[in-house]
């Protein structure tokens, strides 16, 4: 059974109110670099993997993909999302690992597939989604934030952040950590793994990025920057064989 | 013009005497892995970059390589590798960047990469440099270990290791460093950088390995067992277009 965090009460609460705060990580690290990676989305049918409330199926929509399905495990998400209908944006509630897919042109998941247990199996599942010469292209925690089971920067006695702990990094699978709750599981990946499952599973990688900050993001928000010193984010955009 | 370390009297003495000795990081660690991702060599043209004392050049011809290229930028590596001379290996003193290069299947190269300056460039030679198809084999530090600028584990009272750190991620180009001597210079690179490098050259990704120690590494030396804590080295494998 899948961790299901995001209908626990608490956390939905704090996770709502960060994303629809417009000064977040997401928007000024992770959202401009995934969307500048994009292909053109005109006419496409799109998957959303761990679409929550809906904010980037609605941009597809915008850009001119045909159909966008968004897939989210938690029922929270999946109502909030429902609450700016499209006839052309379709919601369903399921995991990744048990909800049957159709064909698509595109399929994204932006910071889902760290709390997928199995990931070559959803990145197979994937493949099999996706017509010929489709893109996939989604964004998970970087291995180097998720190595340490210590999980935050080590700081000096006045709170300052010294550098970012490596550890553990051959030691694959379940690390805890806290965020809005104690006890959110997320699986820590190597590089390794990451890459060769996608190009075992049929794939030829295109680009990655390790996004920095926008200098809005900067300006706005400053702590931000410290994305120059570590990444936290790994988008990887493939093609599945023609 | 390029640092030429290895001619330093100092630095040679040290890096002879590891590499001579069977109990080194290169034996169990980097080079089990790089020998385990190379393409049958037999009947193939070889281009080592950064061949040192021409071990690995020697190895290409026991496993059936056709001819072996070597080149390394010093004159001590070059003077050691003739001492073993074979009618199949031709060794040349001078630079990745300033060598001119013939046609080859395949380019391998050992933790040499990360003293070249010019990574995209030297990168686009071994493109040009390669018959269609053919393989480009390499290891370099990984990025997880050139990022930070203090460039050692951090360590407790007794010396123990806590964990390696990373800063100054995004920060890329010299890191200088100690090893044998002071002053040592490396460049620190992105993995996207490294990544994207070679596609923006015309390769496909085809398999990329952090290696971890041999059990036999760590049984005959017990402190390669941290490598599983953060990888050293980052092993990439890539074709060239048909």
């Amino acid at each position: 059974m899948q961790q299901n965090i995001y209908d626990h009460p608490d956390f939905f609460k704090g996770y709502k109110q960060l994303r629809q705060s417009p000064l977040n990580y997401n928007n000024f690290v992770e959202q401009p670099a995934l969307r500048r990676m994009l292909p053109d989305l005109k006419g496409k049918h799109v998957l959303d993997l761990g679409c929550g409330m809906g904010e980037f199926a609605r941009f597809c929509i915008e850009q001119g993909a045909a159909e966008v399905t968004g897939i989210d495990l938690s029922e929270n998400m999946i109502a909030e999302a429902r609450r700016h209908p499209s006839e052309r944006i379709t919601y369903v509630q399921g995991s990744i690992e048990d909800t049957p897919l159709g064909q698509y042109d595109l399929v994204v998941s932006s910071l889902a597939l760290h709390y997928v247990k199995d990931y070559e199996g959803a990145v197979q599942k994937v493949a099999k989604a996706l017509r010929p010469g489709g893109t996939f292209l989604f964004s998970v925690e970087h291995p180097i934030v998720t190595a340490s089971k210590q999980g935050d920067w080590v700081k000096d006695e006045k709170g300052n952040k010294l550098y970012y702990p490596i550890d553990h990094y051959h030691e694959e699978g379940q690390r805890i950590i806290s965020w809005y709750v104690d006890g959110v599981i997320i699986y820590h990946r190597t590089l390794t793994t990451l890459l060769n499952g996608l190009m075992r599973a049929g794939f030829t990688l295109q680009e990655i990025e390790e996004p920095i900050p926008t200098e809005e993001g900067i300006r706005l928000m400053p702590r931000v920057a410290n994305e120059l010193r570590k990444p936290s984010f790994l988008i990887i955009k493939a093609e599945v064989g023609r």
